[in-house]
């Protein structure tokens, strides 16, 4: 699966915008709608919760071909057989992360400078999740880095890129020629009244990136 | 390392009681005082500070020849080459455990019920942690089971038992004969003015347990 990852439209689970009992059918109208990837973030939930919760998604998501990664758990991700993680700063370092994953699960990185972009490139990521492209109340620590950042760390690397922060089906147009892969979002389906709607926008107009 | 634990004197750590620059200090006294296993517990800090914590601590444990153990995160445990994990009822399954840590790594697990307990040794528990022993408040949802639970699953399984709730250089002669293999505190080293000489007090009288 590794090989022909589609990062258009990749989804950023956040259950305090979406009740937990409602995730997996929020998840599924995402896919229907043309979501290309999901990312299970939970905080402040046991492991127990989080590996159950990550194991109904994946079951989900294998019977539609859509990978699923867990953000920042080598062990739920391996529990749950997810096809990945997705690490930021604060998380295991990379070649740690690799150990535990092995060659064939996906490995995210967020990178907020040219500089990380480049050691996570270097470190082995499959992909990096670049912002915050525009201002956020999703992540309170995230430094809004702008759409300029995404040109610089796009000549930077040669490994896939998805836009983070703030991007919804209004200003994903800004994006356009940036050179990324995708964009990753999380309000802007989790939070939507019509999460199927929102998701085939996003694929709609992802073409243009 | 796996088949010749000593689990008489088992400490359990709590940034809570001991600031974190001092918990690579605690913990070397209580092994110079005789403590024989560590358990590595965090909550509410990020996985990149966690792992960091748990090598340093791998190393120290592993230079004084101390199984070091980590709290729940089969990933930190393998990423800092920790000996094993302990997981409670609301971690993830000992099944999910076993197939990410592999045969060599030890696997406790907290049995509140012989049930519990049974289901844990089937399962493939290198030992069991029952409790609480006796009412503590390092544990809120720790229910007392008393010392009669430790005779009750001393009598069930076969594999090693710790006791552990409330603990200390005090009560734990209450626990003479019971069979139990060790006795796993927190507050009692972790908040002791002098952590060498109160694992040293354990030491000898766990000689009993």
């Amino acid at each position: 699966m590794k090989n022909k990852i589609d990062y258009s439209v990749y989804l950023v689970t956040d259950t305090g915008m979406c009740p937990r009992e409602n995730l997996l059918d929020v998840c599924e109208k995402a896919i229907d709608g043309g979501a290309t990837l999901i990312q299970l973030r939970e905080k402040d939930i046991s492991s127990r919760a989080f590996f159950e919760e990550a194991a109904a998604l994946k079951k989900l998501c294998a019977d539609r071909n859509v990978p699923l990664l867990i953000n920042d758990r080598a062990d739920i991700a391996l529990a749950a057989d997810a096809d990945g993680i997705h690490i930021g700063q604060s998380d295991i370092p990379i070649d740690a992360a690799r150990r535990i994953l092995g060659d064939d699960k996906i490995i995210g990185v967020s990178a907020g400078t040219v500089e990380e972009a480049l050691e996570a490139e270097k470190s082995g990521a499959e992909y990096l999740g670049v912002g915050a492209v525009f201002p956020t109340t999703t992540k309170d620590d995230a430094e809004n880095v702008g759409i300029d950042m995404l040109r610089k760390v796009r000549e930077a690397v040669k490994i896939p890129i998805v836009g983070i922060g703030g991007i919804n089906t209004e200003n994903i147009e800004r994006l356009n020629g940036t050179g990324i892969d995708g964009v990753a979002v999380v309000s802007c389906i989790m939070a939507a009244s019509d999460p199927k709607a929102a998701a085939a926008e996003l694929k709609e107009k992802a073409r243009k990136l």
